[in-house]
């Protein structure tokens, strides 16, 4: 099977999609960040004194869900309908879950938009963290849901 | 301790970073995803007809590493001066590792710029396979390297 | 009454707007800037060998306008499909009148984008002439009027 | 007087400050916001339930502090160090002050770069406030102080 | 004749296209690069070990591409359906063609499009030629061909 | 010889030029637009009733100059210290030329932010005369001139 983003020449394309109908599309993404005991505490502590670092690194992953076009090449332009991210942190093992659902009515998915989504929002809880902790991860970055378009729905299998 | 990304009020700010000296910095970051093997192969077997996935991934991690304060909110203006991609496919694991170095002279380190890249690219790897895999998972971004600044050097250990 | 653009968690969120039905919409804007006698001169003598401050104030808000939704955190993406920039100069009081008057096809209005259209016109006008004078005063940035969907049209009352 | 933005021929230009000697800049600008009682009452109950308005806008500003010579066409470019944003509402006249200092180590000032965060501060109340009063205004976006540079310190007088 | 771009004050405008009906649009665009023996051989040897030159500038031509609206003030926002960009090296006038086909859905058409595409890939070739070659030439930008819209269609005059 | 801009792997990278000094920079490019007598007509009345065309395209030049790094893949980002934008319209071969000049103090040069700033002055003329013409061709987008950096001074050999 051959990669889409690819013409005959093997060069890099962006798929031409003017053919597909317009339908409604969610996707849902997920990521998850490694803390230490201080930063985990210091961002689950958001909303006081310390400010919220949560508030910051959500604001910037709705920002990068609208961007994902000028950031991953071979990506359509799509006007987002709506995005939500949530933070799931768990003290034991000392993570915190982000999940970001997006939602558009468009010729593609949203995939790519969910997943710049919890990346960037990871990113930005590394960034405002790196100060108390040198070793942060981020991990298992993945689509968990998926809806709307030809090639149906779809659900990760955890 | 407390986030210097926050004032008195508690509200998010930019580090002023003004009375720091600009000294040669370097970032080396690292991830890895995670491919079936159908995926792996077309990946792996670029330089081919199917076209290059990997040099397209590379030229969007060295775009977002420029790019990377416009991203991350609380991250300074850098001029990088340098940027450097490279994979390391590993056929047993079905993982590609991405390492990126970043180098610049300047008031602040480039670890956000490096880790920018890293994932700028494994999304770019990940857009033009969802077509052939729709489960792949991008695990484990990190800092492996930090050299210059007054917080000194750092080696993630493993 | 809770604002629209916070989740149940209390966190940001782009509004989804995915059931909202596209519909012609309109707003406009206005802004004022103060400016003193010379810069004022020098400014309304455009088309002139000192240049022609309003035509590059213009182009500014015209791109501004364009850019909103990655301006303004919460704002949906949204394809204008035209943006109109006039000025009323006003001797009397020394001041620049800016009206933007913007058009689009869509499920959320474009009022941030009339708004943000004069607010960075003004500034590219504060721009060109803080040389000259260095308390100018930008002025009562508000809707004048907003038509086409569901919240109905909208006069401001002056 | 002539302004120098403009070249001989009358067209604009980015003026060349390549002979100016980097000195260490600060700028401290304000703007104002005028919301009615329920507006008010939201936004200054910011890490509430309801949400936080102003971390939101707070985060716009700085942003946008980053991208002004991307938004203001003859602004040149400037790796700000350091940006914070604070808040002074004020229950009597309903109105959030907004003041933002910004510093960099440059040839040319940050007037621009702290007019221009707390313009799309100002903006980004507003975007949030829009749902619940559709007749708010921006009002006296202005300097406050300047530091640094030939033309020496300036203190706007109120 | 009238220029549409202009209002009744002599200001530019982004013309409002708002009461146009959306059809199929195609625009391809040409370009040439005249390089000497040695950066011809260099480009044309891409999937090599020296790097693949093609490779880079294709995928900065479809980001540009994209991005068209963000550079021509006065170009409508349009979300691209797709692009596909071919090369056609002549060894005899040791120069490379670029062609840049692009599609969309939508009011106005995709020249701007397909043009800011080909210039952008020239760029790109030139930049990472310069080390070996200082006098190359970007050559004959024009369009080739335009579909949809009720200017109705149209092919260049060669 | 080799591509500096490719690693040992045969990707693209982007040069470490930390160990070069910084110097001061100047690169001149020039482009030319041929047009038919009205469209010629149209753009050189400027500052006219009509509209000025070229203050429009100057705009755009310049703000791209400043953007070159974010266009062009493995541009170095640099912060210009000046550019300047002039027009020489030609009856007799029905031509504008364009001509930029960019300056920096940097570790490399600018010669890809003149190129840039040419090609988009060009891309802009071209936009706003198509409604008049649709066989418009950019011509001739060259270097003149370059001064500073450890390569030399160049003058373009006519």
């Amino acid at each position: 099977m051959d990669l889409t983003h690819f013409n005959n020449d093997g060069h890099a394309r962006m798929v031409d999609v003017s053919s597909k109908q317009p339908t409604a599309r969610e996707a849902v993404a997920f990521s998850s960040i490694l803390l230490n005991t201080e930063a985990f505490k210091i961002v689950t502590q958001g909303n006081s004194k310390k400010g919220d670092v949560l508030a910051v690194a959500q604001v910037a992953g709705i920002m990068a869900a609208k961007r994902t076009s000028d950031i991953i090449p071979m990506c359509h332009q799509i006007n987002i309908t709506g995005v939500d991210i949530s933070f799931t942190p768990d003290e034991v093992s000392s993570t915190i879950g982000i999940t970001a659902t997006v939602h558009s009515k468009g010729e593609t998915g949203v995939e790519m938009e969910a997943l710049t989504a919890v990346s960037v929002t990871a990113l930005t809880i590394y960034d405002m963290c790196k100060a108390v902790q040198r070793d942060i991860e981020i991990r298992s970055i993945r689509l968990l849901k998926k809806k709307g378009g030809k090639s149906g729905d779809f659900t990760y299998d955890i």
